[in-house]
């Protein structure tokens, strides 16, 4: 049988990512190019701990099925922390769980958007989100990335031209794949806009507990008063990825079209992650278990930041990231990008992410990599980036 | 801000199901209104023992990103499973795991339906798949229900009148909500429709390995030699729903259109509930595990049906399930079904669903009520039939 695919999945590929990592798997291969947290800080016996209580204790409700909304107590503590950080306000926010921020994201936009219609995202911008907008059909539009954000004269105009504008998404605290952490001036402008356009911001705050040095920047989301932002939060950075639980929060109408949506997709989150996630908000001191966290990131990224300083080329510029998992590289104009990729991986065995990857347009030219000082070993940073160095002194 | 929905979800709303598991959470409402395994036979043992062992062996893998497809050593025991069952071949399907198979329903619609493509299903049906495949403003419609199946001629009949004729949607095994079997020979005059109009068939078989009396008959995908069949698999009915793990085999054209789309919309499913169900096929006496389960599940199937018989009214037509999790009952025409349901609940305290429910339609007329046996303790299933049956008694 020759299958014909709806029109939004036809031209949908696999992220160009998944090609990279798949040297990843081989032998002596250091990775730069995973966006995974570091394993190192997991905490395990807490987590094993938590799950033989669960289990022995109310296994039943570990194992059937759950509401879609997710389990109330965590809800609860969540709108505690949220609007502790002034991303829930009780008298006009709802929250619930999701599989994931990328759920989050992915459903705000099938209820918000008809193919064809605009988003307004970062250039560069976190790929699975794209990805996510694109199986949509929408019109997706990069604006492109400031040091401190997007280009707000950029997005205006864009917005101007757009036949159907409708939904800006940004991830401001060191974004994916920048790290970089947009204004509070851009933050207000971008709200500003989203007003006076009528359009509906997505949030996405995966990294934003992740913070190792510098202040802290209010979220959109705490600028909102008129229920214009959804904003997608995260335990994969802070506990971990594999439990699949994230959460959105925003307006009570936006959250109950959101939650029919998830219960056609999967029903409910796994139930047993969401007890594992209560019982981690219940009962772990978070501030101090952050700091542990912020020190594990901060030293990974200054060994790597230090051997950039040290081996590579003054010709590339590189950006000094106050939190998050990436650090961002631009190799001079006249260097061939994805050739000096390839021959990473292929000649050196060194993992990193070509800038095009996160771009609308895969195929527009970009001088930049991403990479990840999170999920190698100090080891593997500090014999990755010698070796990258090498690189970068003998093109 | 008033928010303008996208035109698919805008009409979308709550299982009307949920209307009336809202008084099942009331104290003294016995329910047969819900679509729960039985959670006595929950191996909740097994399943501690097993958690401690990957969470003290293997934390990191537990709980970190891991693979869209799934976890591979799963993947392989279950095509094992499937090609044992005829439902995988080796040399023309993939596999791939979902967070349920409410997800392999959902986003098989999704890659090969665009909207307006007509999905055909049985009437009735699930209502969860069919929320799904409606929030893709796909062309739903239903196929009336006989004994052994949807209705052939009706089938082709509607075949044939559709500008855009595309996936056939059923459930062959102990179907939800009518409990009913699909004959061998409606089995394969499906498929040779499916053939001879090019349709895709989407198999939903979650209830199969539930059968505690009769014979098995062949799955729809058994007969499948042109890659014409998405079978949706399920972990929710023989292990524990809790975990959210199904799993979908197809042609790999199908399947790799069908990862690309989960990717964007939770990445992987929960990581610690895949490695339980792979402990579970690997480690678990598969034949003597479900003659167990369906040992609970035919005592719990006789009772209700033992209660029926003694205290229903004559009137009321019924359906003895040979396996699964309904029972299907038929009011006199001449009844309120409606009005008997919502009496039920509010005045007698039994939640039961009624049947325009799971109806393309919701507001056509039925006269079917679905009972549930297997959520229900033995002692509420004898309680709340035998008010039932004075209800029916006395209409």
């Amino acid at each position: 049988m020759q299958y014909t695919f709806s029109e939004n999945v036809q031209s949908l590929q696999p992220s160009a990512i998944r090609e990279i990592l798949k040297f990843t798997g081989m032998p002596d291969v250091i990775s730069f190019a995973a966006g995974n947290p570091a394993p190192e800080a997991f905490p395990t016996e807490f987590i094993e701990k938590i799950s033989a209580e669960i289990l022995r204790e109310d296994p039943v409700l570990a194992l059937q099925y759950s509401i879609t909304e997710g389990y109330p107590k965590l809800r609860e503590l969540l709108k505690q922390r949220m609007a502790a950080q002034h991303c829930f306000d009780p008298n006009r926010d709802d929250l619930i769980i999701t599989s994931g921020a990328q759920q989050a994201n992915e459903l705000a936009c099938k209820v918000l958007l008809n193919k064809g219609d605009t988003l307004f995202c970062e250039s560069p911008s976190f790929i699975g989100s794209l990805n996510a907008f694109r199986s949509y059909g929408v019109d997706l539009q990069g604006i492109p990335m400031e040091q401190d954000g997007m280009d707000m004269d950029a997005l205006e105009n864009a917005i101007q031209k757009s036949a159907s504008p409708k939904v800006i998404y940004v991830i401001p605290n060191f974004q994916n794949p920048t790290g970089r952490v947009m204004s509070l001036k851009k933050r207000k402008k971008l709200y500003e806009l989203a007003c006076r356009y009528d359009l509906v911001i997505i949030e996405d705050n995966p990294y934003g507990d992740l913070r190792f040095s510098g202040d802290p920047i209010p979220s959109i989301k705490s600028l909102d008063a008129e229920g214009r932002v959804s904003y997608s939060g995260s335990f994969s950075k802070i506990l971990a990825p594999g439990l699949r639980v994230g959460y959105v929060s925003a307006a009570p109408e936006l959250i109950s079209k959101i939650t029919v949506c998830k219960q056609v997709s999967d029903v409910h989150s796994n139930i047993w992650a969401q007890l594992i996630c209560t019982a981690f908000l219940e009962q772990m001191d978070m501030d101090s278990y952050l700091e542990g966290l912020h020190n594990v990131y901060r030293r990974k990224c200054n060994l790597m930041a230090d051997g950039i300083r040290e081996y590579f080329s003054p010709k590339i510029q590189w950006e000094m990231p106050e939190g998050g998992l990436f650090l961002w590289c631009t190799l001079p104009d006249e260097w061939d990008m994805p050739k000096f990729c390839t021959q990473a991986v292929e000649q050196y065995k060194i993992a990193v992410v070509p800038g095009n990857a996160f771009l609308v347009d895969e195929s527009a030219e970009s001088h930049s990599i991403r990479l990840n000082y999170s999920t190698p070993t100090d080891a593997q940073i500090t014999k990755g980036i010698k070796i990258l160095g090498k690189m970068t002194t003998s093109v």
